[in-house]
């Protein structure tokens, strides 16, 4: 079998030390997501009974219902926990032990909630059938680019090197390995890392596990059976990569991980950069860890993720904004489309749909530095790479 | 200049002297909102300040975007006044005092402020051009069935009487009395009241005012300029209605307002049974207003207000659970389209777009009750009327 390698950075073991084996210790993730959420049904149950009897006698079907949410909430559960059984030594420049003591259970939070529940639904985004569309939309782009840049015909794809920030489970990554591309994933997330850790190292068998992601959601269902309704995953067999693949994962926080200049032939990013606090961080980033000459793709809305965070840096610019920054690094921009529909962890029976209106682009670091070799644009140097440089 | 009546049921007016009257003080409405929409503004600036200088030098635009930002704050601020100066007497049958010492002002909650934002949109929605495709997508239907159920060539228009309970800016009600209808707005949020007296009242100008809507959108934006664009309202004179028109506002709660049983031809709900804490009580009381052979059409989500909120009874059922309750009660599905996509108060420019799958039915109250004259079903009584009643 083919193990994928998990890698920890030195700064994501000591924040992993210091911080988080504790937080994310089997046991506790997973007595406590299900605690919680067998509550939100109990709540639900706690409700109904106080309705006056004729109204309780209309609803035939609620109780039954709440009966089949809590069987699918344990179903979630082994699967959960098989994630967290396997996670235990999945990172292989770590050893640590287990922390499995049901005592040390620390209750869990509204926010680990939310990234329980997003964590399930990315399994449907990532690995199942149905979500084929929605990677379609988005990822299929990106895979298609690649391609189109650095053709199998007229280059040996096993040495370029494409890097995935903010990869989730992995699928698109996955995906460009299982082209031939060298290719590496980072994630910052625990939840995702433990997740895409089992599907890509443990799961051989085409939809062999089914989840329950949708019992979450309490409203804007046409039928009950929707809230209840499983999906199976893996869709494809995520060991099926080439025997010679060079496919990894690494932990940690994007900036902190990639300091190595100019590695890496392509950046991929999809759905990552409204992550960051200071989005110019990033593209200075990407700028510095490209090989003169190699490309940054994104795909992507500016939903900023700490603009509602209180005591959190967040710089929110326009799309517009962000374009002018790029330019003024020198990247050159060789592909834009403006206007490319697309969803995330879609709930396809849903009565509410999240619709991004996503701007996909390409642009290139040039082969010739003409900012003098310095590639941190100073004052006097910034200029409008469009209008000076072409690419290359 | 013709008023629309704008009417205050006592349980309204109860609550207004014991309770909001000084929470809805034009002052302290006004002066609040205005510090907590420039604070978020004067965040955005002191975070921009803390970026490394090299950053600050790359975003030109910045400074200046706020600063547009601040100009539309205080324009929206001008409209927000003479909504709160318009509404002191707005309700015919009550006389109140003026409490505008700004020395009494409340402290806005990030409750009220998101309550004053999707007023701003609601004036989008209601009353703007901008507003034309999302209203042809949710109201349309309703006035159209309305057109073919009460034909204007076939009845006195002016004699069947039309509710719209959670009317909102008064949009969908308006243009239903604009046919000629009797018709009547019914609306809890003093917002919204507030802004419906204003527009329907006091605006006999097509697109005379402006307000900036989208300033406190900070994600998600493609243009820098798409925060601060101006939207015109009112689309149309709303002065405009006939004559001899029969149209009312009337504040307060739904099922408190309207217990006389059997004085309604038709209630229009629109985006409005999922704003229930027990949607059963709306059926109920849907049921008991409408006069035998009337009807109720409702088009909009399951987005359950209250699903989220600690200490507050909600009752989250699918559509199918609902329709079956409402062939318990006794209506008779005459129309049903399960799919029918809308928006509600959207940023045709935002990266991000909410899309509602909505379902439209029209039911009618039979005119003959096989219930031996008790419209409360009981538990033997119930039936699936479907199975044994006839469409009137």
């Amino acid at each position: 079998m083919l193990l994928v390698y998990m890698v920890l950075t030195l700064k994501a073991v000591a924040f992993i030390q210091t911080n988080r084996l504790h937080r994310f210790s089997c046991c506790s993730w997973i007595l406590n997501s299900r605690i919680h959420v067998h509550e939100r049904v109990n709540r639900a149950e706690r409700q109904f009974r106080c309705l006056p009897d004729h109204h309780q006698q209309l609803l035939t079907n609620f109780i039954p219902n709440l009966t089949k949410i809590r069987y699918c909430i344990d179903r979630n559960q082994e699967v959960l926990q098989a994630i967290v059984h396997n996670c235990l030594h999945m990172f292989e420049n770590m050893e640590y032990g287990q922390d499995c003591d049901p005592k040390k259970v620390r209750p869990s939070s509204t926010f680990d909630m939310d990234k329980l529940k997003s964590t399930l639904k990315q399994f449907v985004r990532d690995w199942s059938e149905a979500g084929k569309a929605e990677r379609d939309s988005c990822y299929k782009p990106i895979v298609e680019e690649i391609q189109r840049l650095f053709p199998p015909d007229q280059c040996d794809v096993s040495q370029v090197k494409v890097l995935v920030p903010g990869a989730g489970l992995g699928r698109l990554a996955w995906e460009i390995a299982h082209l031939g591309y060298s290719c590496q994933g980072n994630e910052w997330s625990f939840f995702m890392l433990f997740s895409s850790n089992f599907v890509l190292n443990r799961c051989d068998k085409e939809n062999a596990l089914t989840l329950y992601p949708w019992i979450h959601q309490f409203s804007n269902n046409k039928m009950s059976s929707d809230q209840t309704r499983p999906v199976s995953f893996p869709d494809v067999n995520p060991q099926s990569l080439p025997a010679d693949s060079d496919f990894s994962m690494v932990a940690g926080d994007f900036q902190e991980v990639y300091s190595d200049p100019e590695l890496w032939d392509c950046v991929a990013t999809c759905f990552f950069i409204d992550t960051a606090h200071n989005v110019l961080d990033y593209i200075e980033t990407i700028w510095n860890i490209l090989k003169p000459g190699g490309v940054w793709m994104n795909l992507g809305p500016l939903l900023y993720h700490y603009e509602n965070m209180a005591n959190e840096l967040s710089i929110e610019l326009s799309y517009e904004e962000i374009k002018a920054v790029i330019l003024k690094y020198g990247f050159v921009l060789e592909l834009e489309r403006e206007s490319v529909p697309s969803t995330y962890t879609e709930n396809d029976r849903s009565m509410l749909k999240y619709l991004y209106d996503c701007v996909f682009f390409i642009v290139r670091k040039p082969a010739e530095q003409l900012i003098n070799g310095d590639q941190t644009p100073k004052d006097g140097q910034i200029k409008d790479s469009l209008q000076t440089k072409k690419s290359t």
